[in-house]
């Protein structure tokens, strides 16, 4: 199909993807002739993937390059790719936090702790912990709001066993017998729509919670 | 103190702060002579709040206004104003759907039975429906990636109970003893922190997860 396929099949407009594929995002259609080329079904996968990172991973484009180079890098074992793929998704909030500060430091100490606590597998550079670390630095500057001791990556150890076993169980769902692209683009795309979709519920159980303790009195049905 | 101190107290710039008091963000400081205003605590904590909603949030100015205005009316009840700052917090997904298009109102619809079923007091023009929403949505488009029948608002389900229990927990520890504008902010707070932490142990249970299906093998300790 024409570039003006693509378009439709995918909702993203024509200037849209001309950006996508000067920017290393999107593979180059085949030229046809000049100014002309043909594009087919592993672009129109490739743009939602694309969709998928900055819309709902909310990505900048630079690193949503990293995660296709990752993807399309045959050279790397899933597990590296899927590496590459986190910490892209994680950038956001690195690029926030200043080692130098002596908080920040702490922050860290504290996530270092809390993965050797649980056991976990990760590796000592990986940008989620810088994530963790945020939301512990956060919960410090605001310890004025909380009850005493309610501060530390501690407050999520409770979360640990059951993050685990739904872990366990969606990466064990990457089906073996598809080719490794494919692999990829599962994890990936898991990744960010199963957040999106805990954090939304996590948020209107947030609502039915505060409807109760602070709402009107819900009627009765007579 | 002065407008130099506030910076110093929370490590933004100047230009910065005034920023947010030319966009309604933050309250001016008592003028104290021509271009000079004095700063106190309430600035501070202002400042943090409105941190929190960019950096963590990652709301828009436009949004983070709308929760700042929400906390500061002291005529809306607690759940109203928490409401607002969830819509807010939600804009951008929201932004994203195009509710003419027939597969998102289907996911919609999706989300309107999951609510039901599960009992849920969520307004009916809630943006966090959309969140939920866009998560079905990119899950049908990417369905033929999943398992057979892995789509749908059904996939969190399971994750109801828990998310029930931790949010009374943490709505029931919202301190009844304190001033309207302090338990606004404990609201608000907690919920995009919690959502950070949460989402970081479960980006790090998936990269342990990889690593022990994908990984190379652990190796034992002598």
């Amino acid at each position: 199909m024409r570039v003006a396929g693509l378009s439709a099949a995918t909702g993203v407009s024509v200037a849209t993807l001309k950006y996508y594929v000067r920017e290393g995002l999107l593979h180059a259609g085949t030229a046809t002739a000049v100014n002309q080329a043909d594009y087919d079904e592993s672009h129109i996968r490739r743009v939602r993937l694309i969709r998928a990172l900055l819309d709902v991973g909310r990505m900048s484009i630079a690193d949503a390059r990293d995660v296709v180079r990752a993807v399309d890098d045959s050279g790397l074992s899933i597990h590296d790719a899927f590496g590459v793929a986190q910490d892209a998704m994680a950038a956001h909030w690195t690029g926030m936090l200043d080692r130098d500060d002596p908080d920040v430091a702490a922050a860290f100490a504290d996530v270092d702790r809390f993965v050797r606590r649980h056991g976990l597998r990760i590796r000592p550079d990986a940008e989620v912990r810088a994530m963790l670390a945020g939301a512990v630095l956060w919960l410090h500057r605001f310890s004025r709001m909380f009850p005493e001791g309610m501060a530390g990556a501690v407050l999520f150890d409770g979360l640990v066993p059951d993050l685990l076993a739904q872990a366990e169980f969606e990466v064990g769902n990457v089906p073996d017998d598809v080719p490794r692209g494919d692999q990829m683009e599962y994890a990936v795309v898991g990744t960010v729509l199963f957040e999106l979709g805990a954090a939304a519920v996590r948020r209107m159980a947030l609502e039915h919670a505060s409807a109760e303790r602070f709402g009107r009195r819900r009627r009765r049905r007579s």
